[in-house]
Order: C-alpha cells, then sequence, then structure tokens
C-alpha cells in the first residue's frame, strides 16, 4: 500500500512539472488524488513553516529547494511525551560556539519525535523543534531544518533513528502516511539551520531576540486552519451527498397497493439527521472563505506592522477550527449510520472518509484545547468590557452587551424566526449572557486561574455558543452579498434558516436558561424547523448535486450519480479476494474436522 | 486473516469439547477469544431461533446436530433491498404439493441475501427467511433451514451461489467475519424444514395457522436484545478503562517549579467528557441485568400463555437496545479522542473497539426504526390512558399521570438534586409531559398515521426520554438492594447522581420546556454535578479497574493496569511491517528520481 501511495505522488508531481501548474494549480490536483501521503506535509506545512519563520536569507536557500521537491521535509514537532504542550518538548539543540554547529539529542524516551507525517520513510529533512539551550541557558522551542536521509541512498545519516510509528485506525486512512519516530543522538548541525526570522543565535552564540514580533507564528496558524475549515467543509459535502442521494435510492416499508415503498429520505427522522447536516456543509463553506479573506487581512495588516486583530483572529480561527472539525467528524458518522447496513461497506465510501478525517479533530491543536483558548479571549474581552479598549471583529457586538444582557426576542409567531436579526439576536444574546455569567463566576473566585480551572467545562460551552455565533453570522453576511443564479439565493436563504433553527433546537437549554428566547419562543421556532425541512426536501438532491462531485472523487457506490446502486453494490463483492477460491483456505485444517468431529485427534 | 480466525474458531471448540463446557461456561470461553467469527452467529442468533421457532419435533433433529457443530449455520434473514422491512423481503419459497417440497428462489437482483454473518463462507446451513407461496398465495415471510454447502468437499449445492460481500469498515473488526451474499436458483428442500411453530403447511399444501400466538417471536427478540444491552455495557466499560487510566498517566501543561506536569484526568474538561461515560457503562451494566430478570419474567410467563407484558416488553428492550448502543458507539469513540493523538494508533485498542461496535446500532434493528417502535407504543399507552387498561412494567408511573403533569419540583438547594425522589420525579415528568403533549399534538391531524409521520422526530426525543427513565429508575432501585463490600454503596450511589445530573444537563431543554424544573433548578442541577464530579475523581481508576479486565483482554498500550505506556508504545513502532527495510520498498522506482529531479525520463 505504502509503495502504491509513492507511485502516486511521483505521478502527481510528474504531471505537476510537466503542466508546468501554478502553486494553487498543483495544490487542487493533490486535492483530486484525494489520497494522504508525505507530500501533502511537505506542502501543508513545512513550506509554510519555512516561510513564516525562516529569515529571508534562509527562504533564499531552502524555499525553491523545496518547491522543485529536490528535498521532502516533514514538520516534526510533536514528541511522544507532548503534543498539546509544544512548550514541553523534549528535544534539546544546544549551542556550540566552538563549531558553529547546534547539537540536536534525544534525552529521554519522551523526547523521541512521534507522529509527524512523511518522516518515517520518506523525508530526507524535516522542521524539526527543540529547545535551545545556548551558553547553558534554556531558550525555548523553536524550529530547525535537520538532514534526516542521506541523498545518496536514503539510509539514516549517523547518530539518527527513524521509523515508522505503525498501524493507524482504518485500512487505508493514515496508513498510506509513514507518521515517523525520530531520535537523535548528538548530530550536528550548522547554527544557520535554526529558523530565525524570530530570534537569532549569532556566531559568538549570543541569544538575540529579532524586532520581529512572536505574533508572526499566528499568521502561520491562520493560514493553516484555515485550509482546515476549507477541508471540514469539503468532507462534510462528500459525506451528505453520498447519504442524501442513497436516501432517495433507498425505499423501505411504506408500500401502498404492491407500489414501490417509500423512499427514505420521505422519513421525517431521516430529514431531521440529514438535513441538518447538508446545511452545515453549506455553512462551513462559507465561514470557509470568510476565513480566507480574514487570512488576507491579516497578512496584510502585519505587513503594515498592524498587529491589532491578530488576538481576535487568532482565537476565532483556533475556536473554528475546533467547531467545523468536530460536527464535521459526527456528520460523516452519522451519515454512515444513515446509510444503515451498506453504509457499513468500504464501497459506501464512508468508513474511509470518518477514518482518514478524524484525526483533524487532534491535529494542529486537540479541540478541547483551543475552545480553552477561545474561552479565556472571551473571559479577557468581557473583563476588558467599558475599559474603552476597542472590540475588533467577531466580538464587536460585545459592544452592545448593555443590550444584549436585557433584550427580549420579539419573535410571536413562527415565521418571525426567518427574520437574520431575530436570529442574529437570539444568537448574540446567548453568546454574550454566557461569557457574562462565566466572567462573573470566575470573578468570585479566590484568583482567577482557579476559578477558570474550575469552571473550564463551562467556559468550553462558551467557546461554542460563540462560534456557533460566528458561523450563522457569517451565513447571514454572505446572504446580503449578490447571489447569482435565478431561485438559488432563496434557496440559501432556507438553509441558512435551517441552519439556525437547528442550533436553537439542539441547544434550547442554553437559550432558555439564559433567557435569550422565551419557552413559547423556543416551541415556536421548532414549528418553523419543521416546515423549513419540508420546503427543503424537494430540493435535497439539486442541493448536494451542487458541490459537483464526480463519482470517482466520491468513490462511492451508494453514492452515484445515476442512483444505480444495486446493480453495482453486488458485483463489487466478487472483487474481495476471499472469493477467489469457492472452499476458503482454511477449510481443510479447521472447518471440516469441527464438523466431522475429528477435532480431538488434529492439532491446530 | 480469515484463516486465522478459522483457527481460532476450531481451537476454541476442540477446548469446549475437551473440557467439557456448559453452554454458559462456553459462551464466556468465545467472550475472551473476543473476535468476531461465523461461530458467533451460530450461537447468538441461530440457535435461538430454532429454540424459538421451530416445533418440538425439528429442536430433536437440528438442535443436536447444532449444539455438536455438526453442522454451521448462519441466520439469513437481510436482503440487499430489504433489511429493516422484513415483511418486505422477496426471496420465494413455493411450495409444491408434487414432491412435498419448497422451491427456494432469488427472482430478483434486491432479493439476494446480503450481510449474513458465517454464511460466505463457512456456514453448510442457513436459516433462511423467504414468503411462503402456497398454492398461489402468498403466506408471508418465514424461516426455513436450508443446506448451502456439500457436507463432502463444502462447495455450494447446486442452484446456490453463495460469497463473502468484501470489505467492511476497519482493518480487523467485521473483516474477519464472512457476511455473505446468497442467491437461489430454484433450489428444492423437503417441507418440514420449514419452522413451523407459529404456522405450518400441511402435506397436503394447506397452510394452517398454529394455535401458538404470534408473540412468541417477541420472546427470542427480547432475549437476544438483552445480550446486546449487556454487550454494551461491556464495550463502555472497556474504552473508559482504556481512556481513564491514560488519562492518568498523560501529562501535559501546568508543571510548577520544573515538577511534574498536570494529570489530563485533573482537567475539569477531561473529566466532564470522561466521568459520564464511566458512569454510563455503569448504569447500563445495571440495566442489563435487569433485563436478564425481565426476559426470565417474560418466558415464565409465556409459558403460562400470560401475555400481558409483553408489548411493553417488547417496547422497552427495543428502547434499551437503541440507546445503549447508540450512546455506547459515540462514547467509544469520544474516549479514543480524550487519548487525543495517541489513540489514534492501532496499539490503543480503540480503534478496532469503535469499529467493531458500531453495527450494534444497526443490526437487530436499525436504531431510528426501534426508536419509532417505542414511541409508537407510548403514544398507545396515553391514548389509553383513563380507559381503565392496566399499565405495567416501565409505563406503570404513567399511572400518576395527573400528576405528573402538574407537579412542581420542590428542589431548593444544589443538595436537594441527591435525592432519588427528586430525580426519578423530574425525569418521570419530563418523559410523562413530552408524552402528552406530542399524543395531544397527533390528535390533531388528519389522521393518526398522518400526525404520527409528521411529528417522527419529536415523538423519537420522547422515545429517548422515557429510555434515559428506565435507565435511572433501574439504578436507583439497584441501590435500594443491599450491596456487598464496605464503602461501595456510597460510590455507586455517587455514580447513580452523576449518571441522571448529566442527563438532565444535556437535555436541560426538555426539563425546560416541559416545565419538568425551572431555570433555577437546572442551575443547581449543574452545580451540584460540578460537586459530584470532583467526589468522584479520586476514585476513578479504582472504578475502572472494578470491571477487572486483564490487560490481554484490553488489548491496549495505553490501558495497561501497570500505567507503563511509553516503553510499551516505542517497541511497537518497529512490528510495523514498513520498517523490515530501512530504505523503504519503492524508493529507487518513485523517491529518487523526484529528489534527482529525473522524474521526466522515468516510467511510472
Ligand atoms: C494523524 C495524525 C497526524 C499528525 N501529524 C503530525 C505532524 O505531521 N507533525 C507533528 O508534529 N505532529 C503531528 N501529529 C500530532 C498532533 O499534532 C498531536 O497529536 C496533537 O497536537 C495533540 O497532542 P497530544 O496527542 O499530545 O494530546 P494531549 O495534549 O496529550 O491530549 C490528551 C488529552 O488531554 C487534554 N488536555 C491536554 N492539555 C489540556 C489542558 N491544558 N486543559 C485541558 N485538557 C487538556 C486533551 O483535551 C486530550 O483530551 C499528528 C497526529 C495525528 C493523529
Ligand atoms: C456487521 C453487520 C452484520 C449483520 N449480520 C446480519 C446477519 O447475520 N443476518 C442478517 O440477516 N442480517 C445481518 N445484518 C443486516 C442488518 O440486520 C440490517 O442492516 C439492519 O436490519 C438494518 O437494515 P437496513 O440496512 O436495510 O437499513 P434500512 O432499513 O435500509 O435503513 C436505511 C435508513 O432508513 C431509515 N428507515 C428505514 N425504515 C424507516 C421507517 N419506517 N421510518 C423511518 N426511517 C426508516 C433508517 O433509520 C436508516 O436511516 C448485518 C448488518 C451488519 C452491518
Ligand atoms: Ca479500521
Amino acid at each position: 500500500m505504502y509503495k502504491n501511495t509513492l507511485r502516486k505522488a511521483a505521478h502527481t508531481w510528474k504531471r505537476i512539472i510537466k503542466l508546468r501548474l501554478s502553486e494553487q494549480e498543483a495544490s487542487m490536483l493533490r486535492f483530486y488524488v484525494d489520497e494522504l501521503a508525505f507530500t501533502d506535509l511537505h506542502w501543508g506545512m513545512f513550506i509554510p513553516a519555512i516561510k513564516g519563520q525562516g529569515m529571508e536569507q534562509r527562504q533564499q536557500k531552502w524555499l525553491p529547494l523545496a518547491y522543485k521537491m529536490q528535498l521532502i521535509r516533514c514538520y516534526a514537532q510533536t514528541e511522544l511525551g507532548h503534543g498539546s504542550n509544544v512548550q514541553g518538548l523534549e528535544t534539546t539543540a544546544t549551542f556550540d560556539p566552538k563549531s558553529d554547529e547546534f547539537i540536536m539529542n534525544s534525552p529521554t524516551l519522551t523526547s523521541s519525535k512521534w507522529w509527524p507525517g512523511g518522516l518515517g520513510k520518506a523525508s530526507t529533512h524535516g522542521v524539526v523543534y527543540a529547545r535551545r539551550l545556548v551558553d547553558g541557558k534554556d531558550h525555548g522551542v523553536n524550529g530547525f531544518i535537520v538532514q534526516l536521509q542521506s541523498f545518496d541512498d536514503h539510509s539514516p545519516l549517523p547518530g539518527i533513528t527513524v521509523a515508522d510509528i505503525g498501524m493507524k485506525f482504518g485500512n487505508g486512512a493514515y496508513n498510506t502516511m509513514d507518521n515517523g519516530v525520530l531520535r537523535f543522538d548528538h548530530v550536528r548541525i550548522p547554527r544557520d539551520q535554526m529558523l530565525m526570522r524570530v530570534s537569532q543565535v549569532t556566531r559568538e552564540g549570543k541569544y538575540v531576540q529579532s524586532d520581529v514580533p512572536r505574533q508572526l507564528f499566528y499568521g502561520t496558524m491562520v493560514y493553516v486552519r484555515q485550509t482546515i475549515v476549507a477541508n471540514a467543509s469539503c468532507a462534510s459535502s462528500r459525506a451528505v451527498c453520498i447519504a442524501t442521494r442513497y436516501s432517495a435510492v433507498r425505499r423501505q416499508f411504506g408500500s401502498q397497493d404492491d407500489g414501490p415503498e417509500t423512499q427514505v429520505i420521505d422519513y421525517k427522522t431521516q430529514q431531521n439527521k440529514l438535513f441538518p447536516l447538508v446545511v452545515t456543509a453549506y455553512a462551513y463553506r462559507f465561514v470557509g472563505e470568510w476565513l480566507k479573506w480574514l487570512y488576507t487581512d491579516v497578512t496584510q495588516r502585519l505587513q503594515a506592522n498592524d498587529f491589532s486583530t491578530l488576538p481576535e483572529a487568532h482565537a476565532c480561527t483556533a475556536g473554528l477550527k475546533s467547531l467545523t472539525t468536530s460536527t464535521t467528524a459526527d456528520a460523516i458518522e452519522e451519515c454512515r449510520k444513515l446509510c444503515s447496513g451498506h453504509g457499513y461497506l468500504c464501497s459506501s465510501g464512508l468508513p474511509e472518509l470518518f477514518v482518514v478525517y478524524v484525526p483533524a479533530c487532534t491535529y494542529e491543536g486537540d479541540n478541547v484545547v483551543l475552545l480553552l483558548q477561545v474561552a479565556r479571549f472571551l473571559m479577557k474581552t468581557v473583563s476588558q468590557l467599558g475599559s474603552g479598549k476597542q472590540l475588533v471583529g467577531t466580538t464587536a457586538c460585545m459592544g452592545r452587551v448593555e443590550h444584549l444582557l436585557q433584550c427580549c426576542s420579539d419573535v410571536q409567531q413562527a415565521e418571525d424566526w426567518l427574520k437574520p436579526t431575530a436570529i442574529l439576536e437570539a444568537f448574540e444574546a446567548r453568546a454574550a449572557r454566557m461569557s457574562v455569567a462565566y466572567a462573573r463566576n470566575i470573578s468570585k473566585m479566590p484568583s482567577q486561574e482557579e476559578g477558570f480551572a474550575e469552571l473550564f467545562s463551562d467556559v468550553v460551552e462558551t467557546a461554542v455558543a460563540h462560534c456557533q455565533l460566528i458561523v450563522v453570522s457569517k451565513f447571514i453576511e454572505k446572504l446580503k452579498q449578490g447571489i447569482p443564479g435565478k431561485g438559488v439565493k432563496e434557496q440559501l436563504q432556507i438553509l441558512c434558516n435551517i441552519y439556525a433553527l437547528f442550533l436553537l433546537h439542539k441547544h434550547q437549554g442554553e437559550f432558555l436558561a439564559t433567557g435569550a428566547i422565551t419557552l413559547k419562543q423556543a416551541s415556536l421556532a421548532s414549528d418553523q424547523l419543521r416546515v423549513l425541512y419540508a420546503q427543503a426536501c424537494p430540493n435535497a438532491i439539486a442541493l448536494v448535486d451542487a458541490f459537483n462531485y464526480t463519482d470517482h472523487y466520491l468513490g462511492s457506490v451508494l453514492g452515484r450519480y445515476d442512483g444505480n446502486v444495486y446493480p453495482n453494490l453486488y458485483p463489487k463483492a466478487w472483487e474481495e479476494p476471499l472469493n477467489d477460491t469457492v472452499v476458503p483456505d482454511g477449510y481443510h485444517e479447521y472447518i471440516r474436522p469441527m464438523l466431522k468431529q475429528q477435532l480431538r485427534t488434529v492439532r491446530l
């Protein structure tokens, strides 16, 4: 399997150079190949890392090589003992002024690098994160470019142990990727292979903080997480496309007068589970587009040395990464269950889609840890209310906090819930009230840290509420723009309302508990939601066809565009290697003696 | 892999006969082998089916052979086109009075049997469900014992096509099981191989309903679903055991004065996700024990021709099957995520535990379809209120419906939520009010069927509320019994309260919307829950150690009893076949040409 992945990666790269594709076109091509490979990390993480943290000088040396694939790299941060806590990494890089080198070392078992994709077998180089020990002092963790394998024969360089970490979830998924383990035994590298944009070590062994602010790291993070949100929309739209099409093909029960049975998509229970997922795929696409804009905005500001929006941008991308990946992982599995038995077959495409997707909840920040960052940011925002500090970006609505703490929703009948203003106000009121309430509770505790630790999980709910508000408001903003295509805007309006009211129903408890809406209004929202589902139903197939996936890309017998599920599922069975022989291997050794009651005498 | 499974199954059987194990001991042994095999269906479904539906006479012929494993059987019900709707199966069994035989046939592609475990390769016989066509009339679906493979050389008998259906989710899991496809081309079997307990076809070709009531089927279902609930408790306790132990080993952040970092189990977010799952594993164990009692009770009543409790028993086991399997599947995946990165390694044991478990949401009744049955039963119960019909079993509390619709919880401070009466009343009020409200809404619709279809998904929520009430009340009942062991009862009391208050918080919206509790009371419940988590924390490890799993059985490096995670995780990597060579297979063909920029000239 791994060899086959290598073949595909080489093929892709050959195409890229042959057709002289641009960076963006190349990334499209890799998208369509749709199999994880070491090259993903090379493009997705390694290059952005050098771009963000290297110096101009460094970039001039490494980037062209990387772009031409003359070296293959991985992003080697996580260790056996440390993932989330990057500052706790144990790999050391000790500066030796005599030779002008850093000595890379793995002092403990838990300091072994563990997980980096592409590290196990393919990479020639890695960006390795290690603690800088300079003149006996610990200057914290930084990236280093380290050559790992020889250019001659691809064997590990002296002092380096490298291997694959072994079987992961699924039978395909990340098993096509050589996530690796790496240990250093006093490996020397030239000083200038430290990434020195943010701080430098001089020839004389002096540690110098550069005037480039640390926040620059955040720029890279915003970039990477923005792509993760875009991927969430992509993965969820694939899953809902499969489940929706199959739900229209599958019929079960309800035949009248020997007519055909009911399409399962016509059952309200199926709709109630499926439609919110379809709608969420759209919502995530729009919030992803907005994040792309945000990244451009942040980059431009950084270039102009304006860091004012960075903390907010950082918190909101962290939160959206967490929200979108968690819900997308669940959505894929829910889609699989909505296909019931046949969804459990690999040929449905859903099992591997799930397995390959689900680590997005873990890498680039464990989702819970990320929500805690958002929560901290929100608590800080609340504590600064009234201090005159300007509220930017997604927290701007907190400027109206007085209003939001007191307002009563003016929804009086179900249709009132179709008004964007009504929806926005309810979501803003819920989020603001939760933030203020928890900030108040925390302030009652002996210390802020203690309070935060004690109320951890409640503030996490606040962070989720804030992120949902962002997604809802960006969906609403999107609809204010001109949208081409006849009737498209009306359809999207329905989707937007479903998204909001579905969330409102799901988190009814919070809306009620904060008094953002009344019991009566909650019940009206459920009524309106039911009406909206009925409106969306006739267009369900069109909505998922609009994602425009080819059958080849979807890779699902259940999700075929032509709906020819059964005639294609049946012959698939015969591709199973067990069917190469009629009588299974092992019959004579095991089955026959059992049937013939001869087990006692047989050696097994 | 499949061959290895055959080997283990033969081994297990050899042990069983050698040691002359009883039926119960044998089932324990198969439990510890803990790998799916064709034999599971043989014991779990085939034998109960003949026991339940065969005639005495039949049983005398088939059961001893089955018990001695002189034939291997599968339970062949599901077809390509029909799973949930058993009455829609298309395989036909046409009676031919001339030869006193049934002719088994697969008239359409969708009539192909599809999914039966053990069918693909191992089974010699199957209980095949088919429509009986007798004298031109369709008498509905019934089971037939059909020989599939020859005893001589295990090749399919004439007219029979049988094969494995191919790759399923996961790399192990159900891939050790030969789920199969089966087609009949006019295969003749003797008349007496129809299972005839409930109805018969005479020599003359007369269809006769026996006086044994159809409800007998339900008895078998109660049995099978009862074992599924017991398995849910087993699977969830395995998962929480792994995640809890690893959470105590894993440290991340929070180091003070260079001391060790914080154990992640001490983070409230981790506790908030983990502890409810631990507690649920206990709750399911107790409700499982109760279901076992229920099955015995039902069986005794059946023998005495008392069918009065059967509908209620059937509904409540259906609901509990659905509730426990859905939440257990989610719990396993949640546990995996709580182990973050390392949970994604197969050596964590969690990926395969999830994959092998998750079809329990689908087989023996799709979980949504089952909830609809419960909902129908509840709506019927409500409609009969006041008619004098006796309310039995878990619906008995509906006898106090007047009270439950009006009562106000008397909880005034957080500790009041520790009182079993307060908890019970809140859960009963919520369930009863939801049932009554939806029954009323349905009755407003033009027809009951339409109303039911329209409000489908809301009544499903009602069914869940009812099932949660059952689990909570059985937990409380359990605690009324004497429980041996010093301090054990006090611990279980904490778990019971956590379970109830966790559910109450999670479904806060419903408790508030029905007015079962007030806003203030909801907030007190959350406060009390926080206190309970803190009380449970010091005993977390003891609580999962109490499940008493050996390391071998757990099969998880992260869940080791001795906590030696890292020294065992590290060497595991070297078992990966990719590590057999230092330079990966494919280097010369693909990696090297890419690095040396020679791709243009290379043929891939
Ligand atoms: C498929 C895959 C690919 C990967 N690729 C790469 C790669 O290319 N390069 C690389 O360097 N790494 C890679 N990783 C590693 C990944 O980045 C880490 O797994 C991730 O950062 C999470 O860290 P962890 O696993 O140490 O989790 P931990 O931090 O150990 O988390 C364990 C549990 O503790 C909780 N927790 C931790 N800290 C706190 C806190 N402060 N408060 C509350 N709760 C807390 C978490 O929520 C979680 O439930 C990959 C991982 C996977 C699964
Ligand atoms: C691992 C595994 C092992 C199995 N082993 C066996 C075996 O040994 N023998 C055997 O005979 N079968 C076996 N099965 C098949 C299993 O019993 C069926 O998959 C199951 O009964 C569900 O039926 P289905 O797949 O046809 O789902 P469907 O009924 O097609 O369900 C599809 C969707 O429609 C919805 N739906 C269906 N009807 C309704 C309704 N009336 N109202 C609302 N929604 C509805 C469902 O909720 C679901 O979301 C196995 C399946 C698996 C996955
Ligand atoms: Ca797998």
